[in-house]
């Protein structure tokens, strides 16, 4: 049944799509083999990850992008992915604000996911509904994470192409770019750079690609404790490396999406030559593999033991009296006893 | 060796401390053993996670709660973990600051942990560090993450008391609650509450609270995608339920501390009576067992397998002849042959 639901999507069937991404979603069994008729299918969407902090603007700006897409003939599939479990609803909410404002074009196709559990089951998720909605035929799939933290950067690199959005005000403080996100971003957009202090704000991620990227050597001059300066002393730079650019938009107002989807086609391009998307995928696919290695040897490994076990080893280490390094050694012991 | 480091830690030797937290930041060996030494000791600091996004002020508000709880005669630990790996220094930075700020203080421990990884080892590396900083006597362990996302999140969770830490300005846009961080706060903070809007910030959190607490009904308004009006159709509050408590601080100028340790201070209480900090403390151990149990079949895994064989996989799969929930399956065969 899954593989006749899997032929519709292939033959375009909207309906179908929608049902194998619930599917997918739900983790059922039949995910599984509608992927199986997929997959040979996939590889030729453009991925797109668009990651960036709550307030940023990341769903108009991934809404004025997909009507740029269409501007220039592409099909584009939205997918809106929240690791975390929203209280507010807020992913469905912004799916309709959406939907009024693309609503009509059956040229785009939105689905959010407002899933829970450990990132390496999520990603996994995610990473086959990209794969439901490529195989469906669209040109270019943007894939939309709520947050920036760890798992939502994990979930934005399933895709080719990572834009880091950022806003002017929070660009002023050191602390906006500890995260470490910027390092992951392939274009840096500044978003509502209509607003005071826009300059500031791609002078100071200026800086920080100039400190950050590994092929310029920069000089920190620290004064108690204080980033006084960055002295770049920029050498020569490898020219098979991707500078990000920073692209200044007002999504709001569709301003600077031509520059924006200019920047991801350079990128595009750029990935395109030496086998670079290859050796790219091929990383991601070793990611993937990984994670979902670890979760299914979890769940078999707990299911061939005595549940009492594991609830008597619990409280042992709440009483101190075994460390959860012993009793992770004991139970493999065991699972090997168990196969021998 | 380790356990002569470990007796040191036990006695005091701040010194010993700082390199048993090495081995564990590192992953050595002698971490594990210098660990079954302490374990025994632990359980006796009040943790407390502080999380947030970048930009609102956590480390400023963490060294001011370190100073507040010191003048109530409380030793304090700080334990700063970046889940990311920031190009910036910005851990250690941010370490300089404070230590000019509680330097001369022997009641004070600070270290920072800027490790990388996949969640699951990170966080039972971040929890061994507690662990030390525990069994080396210290009253209060805050535990500081750099950003709010779902990592940061699992991390400040290893807490019994976890803060979260909003500013105003962003509190306005209902994009800043959809992260879901709210649902794990304890305790809530406006940090920087002398800026404009904080009246905004505290009445929009208390909002999402009310319509987001479990114990509390509510009543969604939409209209057309719009959430007009939340009306809460408050019944009945459980006595046995943590409202979480939202404070307002000025953390550089030392404001409103002395009302967040209280709030702390409350939820400790709180926690303590009828089991409820065992029961949490249960939770956290299992989810611990779990994620150093995936970590550990993983490894022992790949090491069984011809390293080929992988290679082999990760390109069949990058040439869609194989998809990746077959490979793990076969993967999974092999490995029984090889048990068998």
């Amino acid at each position: 049944m899954s593989h006749a639901l899997a032929e519709a999507v292939l033959q375009g069937s909207r309906r179908a799509l929608a049902r194998v991404l619930t599917l997918i979603e739900n983790q059922t069994q039949g995910a599984d083999e509608a992927l199986a008729t997929l997959f040979p299918h996939t590889g030729k969407a453009w991925l797109i990850g668009v990651t960036g902090s709550p307030g940023t603007g990341k769903s108009t700006l991934v809404t004025a992008l997909a009507k740029a897409f269409r501007g220039r003939g592409r099909t584009v599939a939205i997918l809106a992915v929240d690791p975390t479990s929203p209280f507010t609803g807020g992913a469905i909410l912004g799916d309709r604000i959406r939907m009024n404002d693309l609503s009509g074009d059956s040229g785009v196709f939105i689905r959010s996911m407002a899933t829970r559990g450990n990132l390496g089951g999520l990603s996994a998720t995610a990473r086959d509904a990209t794969r439901a909605l490529d195989a469906a035929g669209f040109d270019i799939l943007l894939i939309e994470t709520v947050g920036a933290g760890q798992s939502e950067v994990e979930i934005a690199r399933l895709a080719y192409t990572t834009l880091v959005v950022e806003v002017p005000g929070l660009g002023d403080e050191v602390q906006a770019f500890k995260a470490g996100i910027l390092e992951i971003a392939d274009v840096l957009v500044v978003n509502k750079a209509d607003r005071p202090g826009a300059d500031n704000t791609v002078r100071a991620l200026r800086t920080m690609l100039d400190l950050g990227h590994p092929n310029i050597r920069a000089t920190m001059v620290m004064h108690h404790g204080d980033l006084l300066e960055v002295a770049p002393v920029s050498g020569q730079i490898d020219d098979a490396l991707w500078l990000p650019p920073i692209v200044e938009t007002v999504a709001s107002e569709s301003r600077g999406l031509d520059a924006l989807v200019n920047a991801i086609e350079n990128h595009r391009e750029f990935l395109q030559k030496a086998k670079r998307r290859e050796a790219l995928e091929l990383r991601q696919i070793e990611g993937e593999l990984y994670n979902r290695l670890r979760d299914l040897l979890l769940q078999r490994t707990l299911k061939s033991l005595p549940h009492d076990m594991i609830v008597d080893m619990l409280h042992e280490i709440a009483e101190r009296r075994l460390t959860p390094q012993v009793a992770v050694q004991s139970i493999i012991a065991k699972t090997n006893q168990n196969h021998a």
